[in-house]
């Protein structure tokens, strides 16, 4: 990923702290591509119909994902409320969706790493959420 | 859209009042498209300068609708945390657009359009999150 | 839809017929939407193990349709190159996914529903492609 | 990113060779991180007005490698065409997107890494799409 380089090179002046913001582009990337993933492993295994839920609650998370990745990587009039609520929502939707994943872990290698990368992303932007509180 | 038709075959239970869901989802629909359309026809005005931060909060309410859209859509093992925290970032995001677009109104048409459809959207989404709580 | 009206405002000139973009972009929209809501319908059927191509055909028609809306709905700079090739990538996307819908239309009432929603895109896709042609 | 990981764990078979499909998903989450980025960074130059054309290129090619990101996350019922059409689509606006940022990549920085993501984007899409034509 880019987003390091990319926030070094805006032309305007930044309020946030440089590397959260990058470290949450990261994982919130990492994040959608896994849940997406999940899903569609999910979708494979003999027993999907036991994994509806899991499934369900994969694509939300990418999509969630997706949203405020693009919100934390634009800086031109930021509004802290905006970004405020788009994290509130998208750890939400990360521990979510870590919960289902944990829950299934133990049996399916796919939703062991995507639990992953939910929690990290539930994590980096729990710390975004805080520098701007 | 077909989201009224699409709900009516639903094979399982739906747990929200089924107009108030439509009527939301064709909101997110018509929101998310008119703030994109709107972030470029600010790019095309010889004022561009004087609309950054209309522009960025086009591209920001377009991205939240599409995700809030995509989670109002579907139905499977819903999780009333996951829908209530996205609508509240939506509607947030509509509201600082109608905001940022009100304030060019009586120059842009675009904007005026526009922000009719975030004040719609904002309504629709307080609609279902009034029914959730 | 508002985007006739935001066509209508668009501040610079437009080498497409209004009308024309107009349509595709509300088929689009109403089939992303329509293929999202069918996925989830298809998640939540006994049955779903004999629908897990259906569920991806229309996750990926869901995707491609939201990115060729995004793009028809910009005019500034238009490349007539980008516009042709995903117009083309989404057209093969809805009839994939009209093709796959159509064969369970008979037993699933949301399959037919959606099935209607990708002809009618490829439809409107096809009638902007022969105009840029 | 997990996309290795991820596809690791995939529970079926795959056709594709998995070294390609991971570096083309995680060169198109790169890609689209950078477009969105760059888009912004754009509009808060001081010389926006110069910029309309390499910010909406920007936005579509986002949008073109999100939506093939997630086509190339997904397995189940793989459709060479419908792969294939994605793949040509967004390796188009990899590549305008590119010829614009090289365009101003002495005067942006921002340009400069964002036309490398989109040259690398292209490379990693034009890989997996001759493994299977």
């Amino acid at each position: 990923m880019k987003s390091t380089a990319m926030l070094e090179t805006y032309p305007a002046t930044l309020t946030l702290d440089r590397s959260l913001i990058a470290a949450a582009i990261d994982a919130l990337a990492e994040c959608a591509q896994a849940c997406t993933a999940c899903a569609d492993a999910c979708l494979s295994e003999d027993m999907v119909a036991e994994l509806r839920t899991c499934i369900r609650t994969n694509l939300d998370c990418a999509d969630s994902c997706t949203a405020t990745e693009r919100i934390l990587s634009r800086h031109t009039g930021d509004d802290a409320n905006v970004t405020r609520a788009h994290l509130e929502a998208c750890l939400t939707a990360c521990r979510t969706c870590a919960d289902e994943c944990e829950a299934h872990a133990g049996m399916h290698e796919h939703c062991r790493v995507c639990a992953e990368a939910c929690r990290a992303c539930e994590a980096a932007c729990t710390a975004v959420l805080d520098a701007i509180r």
